[in-house]
């Protein structure tokens, strides 16, 4: 795979009321979002509900996408567990399923430091062998990667590019600046995406993504081609599609809300059979997935 | 089994250097464990590596476990992931293994909320059909359990009782004096023992009880014995011996430096073939074992 | 000042409906926790509203209570400010008006370090002249002071004792078990005063000792005397009557409930004249004061 | 004052060795800045040491400052203390000095409440009479201010603008689109700045502005002009020389290393005469100054 760039969307796992892997659903998506003009997919990250996805469900869904694109565009695959030894079974399990690169975060859950971070995402790309890109997201893991831990490992061969989701738009513009060649830097960012790319990012995971891929496709289109007040527009317009995620709070967790605004948007497109989401999340009310409905009236995609 | 009570160690998994299962290892860590007089052990909780252990090593440490205890004390599983389908999968394995009872976090990585922490332990419950303790431990799950949720779980059936390692003395008092009856209470404060239980604490889960499980035992039957004098002087005893928890910092992560040392001390002691913790904790050099040599001497432990 | 040991409660500040200090009622507050057997007092503190009172009010209070106590127990003063230079002056106003010792925070606002932290104490020190004792609060400051720096600046002659508000009491234990003579050690968690006292604890800074200063020293003569179930129970009375300070929650702040309900309850036993917390606190309303009225009934207080 | 927009740096407060304000290097900074071409400038702000200065030493600033600027610029004042009465002291002076308006953060040490930040803000505006920007700085404050609290407030005519240093570009962005007329968005992310403007922000407080001031002059002028290509290198440029605030680290505390470098820099460039930091920060080393010189030379500043 040479150098990642453009609109990766994390892509939503969607769920049987049962909570099995709707297969035909996400199949489906996966046709919206290649309609969408996507430039690679992200399976098994955040937004896919990895955290809430037992092991097998992640190989449904690792098998089903992978299948399923058939090389048209990079699959990348999140390989999302508390330390080493777990994270590289899930390693062992994306290669196999045919993904062309792993995601990984830093240790959570056990106390962790700078050292061992460094050994934990070498030991993931000594046993990978495909593209590892380091999962910057201190919201969920508790820790920030700097700028000088990941570029040491871009030097050594280690890391392949870097999913900021930190928030932190200072050192991503280090990491930016400081990176060699070949780096590829997306941003989970995905209400400053024009900003980034001007920056010099090469592209985005947008959960939002699932909802409107086009949007954001036409998004970096513009910004590739330099008509960067178009791309401005086009991320104004996004922003206001993305206060949908707020839709359930404060009486469910953020995640519940945002992940819950995102699939009842898609079962309300036509695009999954149900909007359900994994255990402990609060479902959305009618109530709620009325104001989806407007938000999606509003950005003309109903 | 009925409530629970006394010294409960989370017992250590002894690793090859290879990060497999060292079983004779455990097998005999469960021996001096028994041998020192605790009441309980507990498995694949955060002192015995759980975040670090694959589904796999988790299954061979249940299976050890509970197959060479046969019934000697009841065995506790942690099913420790971070959401409610993940773990009802380690639920089943535990169940599958005979434990005697299970141990749950709050869901962690995933941004969660009340309601959802309720419906995570409820749904456990439900599929658990034995014993749950809820484990308390905001510095990997970043929640706090309150009293009022810990209690009205007790009220409905849920929860057997709590693990707390909060380190919230107060909290952990009013849970005590607001229970109910049969609802077992046991602090992870292992420097504070004596004090939690004479505020009604029933027991101890000590991660130093794996280097000295006789002191423990002392510890609490001095207490259950009233002489609680002798108890004091014993914590005082036990709180020296484990200044060796700091022993790596801060060249390494503090779990690194407390799993770190009690390996070695249990390596020192011939209890366990090998001091390996798994990846990607930083091991011990021999200056720091020398270091854990030298508190086991003072300790009468050599 | 010998040696600081037994209740010393942290004096609420009484304000009128224009947020002045209400100085008739500060004195017959103080004469309520005199007429209560404490040994001393603290003013300025958190519990002081320290934090919402300006040079000028912090002035009245220090002249007030230093003035009316008349040496008759020591009077400490907090000093709490976000730097060094600004704590110097507050220091200078306290050793002019009389204190018996001071009690400074790590640095806040700032971010800091170990080192400084060492500094600021130390240029404390140095000014005041009169005992220091270090205020362990992180809920507050974000700092957590460890006892290897708290020792060493005792031993160096810094530090004459500490209060310890950081709910750890593993740690406190062990800053008491290795203190040397004429450290002074003061538990603020109100909860856990017989165990912290088990512990070896000089003696405690209860906020709730304003509402019943009369509890509080029975609780520590009868522990002095080595009644320890009196102190037991007298404890978990003094819990029970604890849960007044989430009266307002969670329509306020922590803050504004915990005081807010001291203050109403300071009103309601007829001590102080008007309940008023300092802005931006929210005001407790009719049916919240009911509800401390209820309290102090249950607890034979009005 | 019209509504504000440019560069408007947060000035610097020169020490004397003794830590009394150094008034004649006072007047050469505020020189320098507005030769620079600054909008505006912001005094008794974070980096102004704010937190570290005693009531005395902010009162030389600010008479200091805004006499000799003579109403060139506005001189927007800090109020930074803990709640809301010792704010409006503070306010009391800034609108006796003279200044423009008043830069104020939710409160801090207190623990706060969103209805009470909102009481604190129209308390403060209340009594100002003058402008009144928010200043959104969680790494000291430990609150996030919300676009919903901010733009009511903006609404209700209590704020004139934000100061936004919470590095969320999103919630920025967010502020920036939905806000009225004649509320001013400052960034402090002072990498961001031509993205922050390319965003809609209206100007910048950049601390890196009193090293180089015509630098941050430059960016705004050519951003203003369209000439984006040419921002972005300046920015660039900036950056580069903004990793000199990492040069202490991490032997002493981040503001420490952030705040020395920015002396230290306009000491080696002939404005300040003493690099002094005030008490605790621990002082840059000769080897750090080289570095800084070293950093200076590189961007053509000596």
């Amino acid at each position: 795979m040479s150098s990642l760039n453009g609109v990766v969307p994390p892509v939503c796992t969607p769920l049987t009321p049962g909570y099995e892997v709707d297969v035909p659903s996400l199949v489906r998506l996966v046709d919206h979002l290649l309609d969408g003009g996507v430039d690679g997919l992200f399976v098994l990250g955040s937004t896919s509900e990895a955290a809430y996805l037992p092991d097998a469900h992640r190989r449904v869904v690792l098998d089903t996408v992978v299948g399923h694109v058939a090389g048209r565009v990079p699959v990348l695959a999140g390989v999302i567990d508390m330390t080493t030894l777990r994270v590289l079974d899930h390693v062992e399990a994306a290669v196999a399923a045919g993904a062309d690169g792993v995601v990984a975060t830093a240790p959570f859950y056990a106390r962790t430091h700078p050292v061992e971070i460094d050994r934990h995402f070498r030991a993931v790309a000594d046993r990978a062998g495909i593209p590892v890109y380091a999962y910057d997201l201190p919201v969920s893991v508790h820790t920030k990667l700097t700028a000088d831990l990941l570029l040491s490992l871009a030097a050594d061969g280690v890391l392949a590019g870097l999913k900021d989701s930190s928030g932190d738009e200072g050192g991503l513009r280090e990491v930016i600046l400081r990176r060699g060649a070949g780096f590829s830097v997306l941003t989970g960012g995905e209400l400053t995406v024009d900003t980034a790319l001007w920056m010099g990012a090469d592209g985005v995971v947008p959960g939002l993504g699932n909802v409107d891929p086009h949007g954001y496709a036409r998004l970096f289109r513009e910004a590739a081609a330099g008509d960067w007040a178009a791309a401005r527009a086009e991320q104004e317009r996004l922003l206001r599609l993305y206060e949908m995620v707020r839709v359930g709070l404060p009486r469910m967790g953020a995640g519940a809300s945002a992940l819950g605004a995102f699939k009842a948007a898609l079962h309300l497109r036509g695009i999954i059979t149900h909007p359900t989401t994994a255990l402990p999340q609060t479902p959305l009310n009618p109530g709620e997935r009325d104001r989806i409905s407007a938000h999606l009236a509003t950005a003309g995609l109903l």
